[in-house]
């Protein structure tokens, strides 16, 4: 099943005019959820989103003698990172390294290398650069190469370091609900679905020792995933979103709704892997995002945004579900 | 694309005799990953498999006026887990609860509903039920209930609860391989991959913040799952898995490896949901797995199995390329 | 260095009256803060605080064949909790064993014991009931023991085991601030700290992948449980904690400010260990709780609670100075 | 209490030489361990430590309307590092700004400001020096500031970004101890403490959803504050440390132990704080690390150095202890 729904972003960044938003899924309560939240982003005046971050990554792990070899190891390493970057580049016609970043653990080195992948999901192109610059990395260090990925990457993992630093494109994107709107049509108040965030999404996540603190981001993520040729398994990563939504008061007493998705790190590219079959290729298409952008790296930046837009359709719709009590029978009504 | 690769599984439970585990993928690499490591395990005797938990959790966030009405609403709790299960059971033919935990914050309350929801995965079921039981704790306590989900569930994301206290089934694959074996059919020894396992999965993981310890579990989870009509975004808590490897030294002197996957939080099911549809249903149909188990329960707890011993290919496949160092060029050679 | 200044608690538990709370510490800024922010709880009718979980924990790990063996483990200790209670208890006049819970990793299974240890911290008691209790378990399943302690208890170490389940007193304090108090005596308003703790506390923690949503709880407790002859390092711990503020719209269209403090795991004693030290001694004395509580363990929740005031005084004085910005000057004022 | 025992510290570094670790404790059974510990490492030919990476941090959090503002706030602290160094370095005749990383949550800006602070612990330094900065970045970009502290910093709270980006020292220490001095005086083998340790503090950790990797760093590091003047509340970033321990297989069979301690975040200082008070500038002095070193920072860095080695006794003995299982009878003869 698949469904294409508009959206509409403002104020900027690729994402700016309207949009499809392509998602595969069997569960008939998402598309309706994702398409109720959609209609009332695209009323009120669209969604913002912007990448603020981008770097794909590979961390291999050395093996070193001890602790005194791993302190040579790092020196040199962040005194080289510009022979690192040519060794790692020179695989690569679009790649550019970014960053070197070491971390010791006893008698092991990982270096988690940063890459500009552009348009490319990029996972492949890292690690593939990597591997060329571990070369010179064993060759002149005491550092013995045990695995080309160490995971520090982090991939496919619910791991801190991508929820803090970021892997693929670190993308925002929020919007501003009238409080007229948000009682018409999610049937409740701007009080009251910022409680029910603030409850579940903050403090509920919290004592749960969450990196998520969403409500069902990875629903979204997964289906627009599937449409549009992505890795499946980076939905694990995709998990890592910040969800808040709070009551802005107006001047005249009322109050909108101001409600945001931070997506720590979202996977995604526009040429290779899965984004070459028919059906999902064609899915870009009409995106018009298929292949590379001009400039490189804009087509994957807005593939980036166009999601989490439907991403926070998705948390609109049920926290207000939530909110108004229905989940349980919307479940019921629709069907899975 | 779907391969169907034969596993075994020795030594009782659901898993034992010979199965097929079907995968939907589109990279190429994963599918000859998983199918060198099921060759490998078979060879050895077959991997063991065993569901040690079992429990699908909702948990609705209610309100209080502060600690001392939470402290009244947890003892009430307490002592009436007859009574919410009777109401909670009242609304399922199947499903049993299995358990309420109580966790306060400020004044927040949330009550983590636990239940045995047999051969289907149970997440509607749950909330259905869950909402049955809300109302006798709004009747009965100074709690007002304001969100169905209070995000301890945790579904969809990464949380340590699941992956400390388990959710959907806990399952634990292994298999001993012989040492002549390792290096006939992995080209390295089990000294080798112990130590990338270590510093990669166990190493690499705590320094990366990581609730998961394995390679790349979701790879072939994300895989099994759209194979079987299992939700997609649900990989999250099944990446909560962690892989250990160990060199067993044997009297001769020799060394033999022992390996292990344990997955906290895998949430499947044999019935319901995307398992109807034509092509999943006749993939379980295949596996022996369709549709309600004899008792209830073994189906799935029999799919979680299979999954588990799948991903236990993955991690011995892909911990042996990287010990012997042919990552890159894996990824080169089969395309992606 | 050592004050003593007085707070109430208001609303039942052991924790009603007035107490003082003795504070160890060489920064003036800290006693500073905590005598302001007691100085409004106080104003404001007191605090409640309640301890809603209590269980001192000990995990042994064992080390089995396999899966298979692990299951059985499991199952056994599953069937014989009592048992293991006889053994345990045995070594014991005052502990009680409360629960066993399983967990299996692969070739390891982890008990994790959970006693009320009354009283007493209890972590000692713990450890040598559960040694006893190691020995049937050993007799009686295929299980060697490994360690007495396999780092699921977890002691010392910021663990979600803990912040999610618990250990030693899990408490709550929290306390209702007519708005107009906050503005004078804090200095701002009841929207300004709730919007400082929510962009501090619960989003700024849930970015930095934290186990802790507080500002600085670490510190009070710290200086009372030098205090009062706690064990130091269990400081670690007690930083489990999740700090809520919220402003409550009066009916008169003001706002009241909500204050909330729940440290998940805050291991104390007012026996054995250091309290037996004489200045140490002199301070639980003071607070009435020095040695065995009526009931056994009615001692202890009192520290605990008073603790948890503490801690809140210290959250709302420091939120509110940053909410008013003055928290550089006022390390600068009062010197640390 | 206090004792002073020896340690020595070959290889390098600021920590090279016989050092005393004064600790301050009312646990008896630690400073027996400690000791022990000690001992061993000694009669081995001493431990290496070293400090790998150095950054105290502040992490101010700023409202912005939205997206739209966020990027356009952290696109310009990205081009104007040198702007916020002059402006943050007017306030301190010492430190240097190293880095500002930008965070984006919704509509909050977190900049987490890292500074090498020499010889002090450094925070409230990094506080007012990180206020200044605020000051121009509240002039030149759309950002108003809510918290000086986001708890992206994070002070004296479980997490991971400290775990994994590290906050004052990152330090190491590690040793290697023949077969036959871990036979002759820790009662035990090589491999019965590498599996010892890979169970409890690697797997085990794991299970826990542990930040910590370690069995009782904190005891230690907690001892070492008190007796030198640290702060205490700093005791919860200081267990964010892995350890590790493998039997290398020496070329005659027999097998070595290798034993590190990785403490990720160690915020220690000879100048400013309780540094100056009697005691415990008296155990500086004998040190030789009382105030300011020669070159800046040096002193510091080798009191983080000597305290990982303390660390790493205290790991030594216990995982010995518990392999050769009598860590309950310890605590029963020991008292505590």
């Amino acid at each position: 099943m698949c469904i294409r729904d508009r959206t509409s972003s403002n104020g900027g960044g690729a994402a700016t005019g309207e949009h499809y938003l392509p998602l595969a899924t069997t569960e008939g309560a998402l598309l309706a959820s994702v398409n109720r939240g959609l209609g009332v982003i695209r009323t009120a005046g669209g969604a913002d989103a912007r990448v603020t971050k981008n770097g794909m990554t590979r961390a291999p792990v050395f093996r070193v003698k001890g602790v005194a070899e791993a302190a040579e190891t790092v020196e040199w390493v962040n005194d080289n990172v510009d022979a690192l970057a040519e060794a790692a580049e020179s695989t690569t016609s679009h790649g550019e390294l970014l960053d070197v970043e070491p971390y010791v653990v006893g008698d092991s080195v990982y270096l988690r290398f940063a890459y500009d992948t552009k348009d490319a999901m990029g996972m492949n192109m890292a690690t593939i650069a990597t591997g060329e610059a571990c070369e010179i990395v064993e060759a002149e260090t005491p550092a013995s190469l045990v695995a080309l990925s160490g995971n520090l990457c982090s991939d496919k993992k619910p791991a801190a370091i991508n929820a803090v630093e970021g892997r693929g494109r670190s993308v925002t994107a929020d919007v501003l609900i009238p409080g007229e709107l948000v009682e018409e049509r999610l049937h409740t108040t701007a009080d009251a679905i910022a409680e029910a965030n603030t409850r579940k999404n903050l403090t509920g996540s919290a004592k749960a020792g969450s990196l998520g603190f969403n409500a069902h981001a990875a629903n979204v993520v997964a289906a627009a995933f599937l449409a549009t040729g992505q890795d499946e398994a980076q939905v694990v990563e995709a998990a890592n979103t910040i969800t808040t939504m709070d009551a802005r008061q107006r001047e005249d007493g009322a109050s909108d709704l101001y409600a945001s998705v931070s997506l720590a790190s979202l996977e995604v590219g526009t040429v290779g892997g899965g984004t070459k079959l028919p059906t999902q290729s064609e899915a870009l298409e009409i995106l018009g995002l298929r292949g590379g952008g001009e400039p490189a790296g804009s087509n994957a930046d807005a593939l980036a945004e166009i999601i989490a837009v439907g991403a926070l359709a998705g948390e609109l719709s049920l926290l207000a579900a939530l909110a108004s009590r229905h989940l349980a029978s919307a479940h019921e009504d629709l069907g899975r």
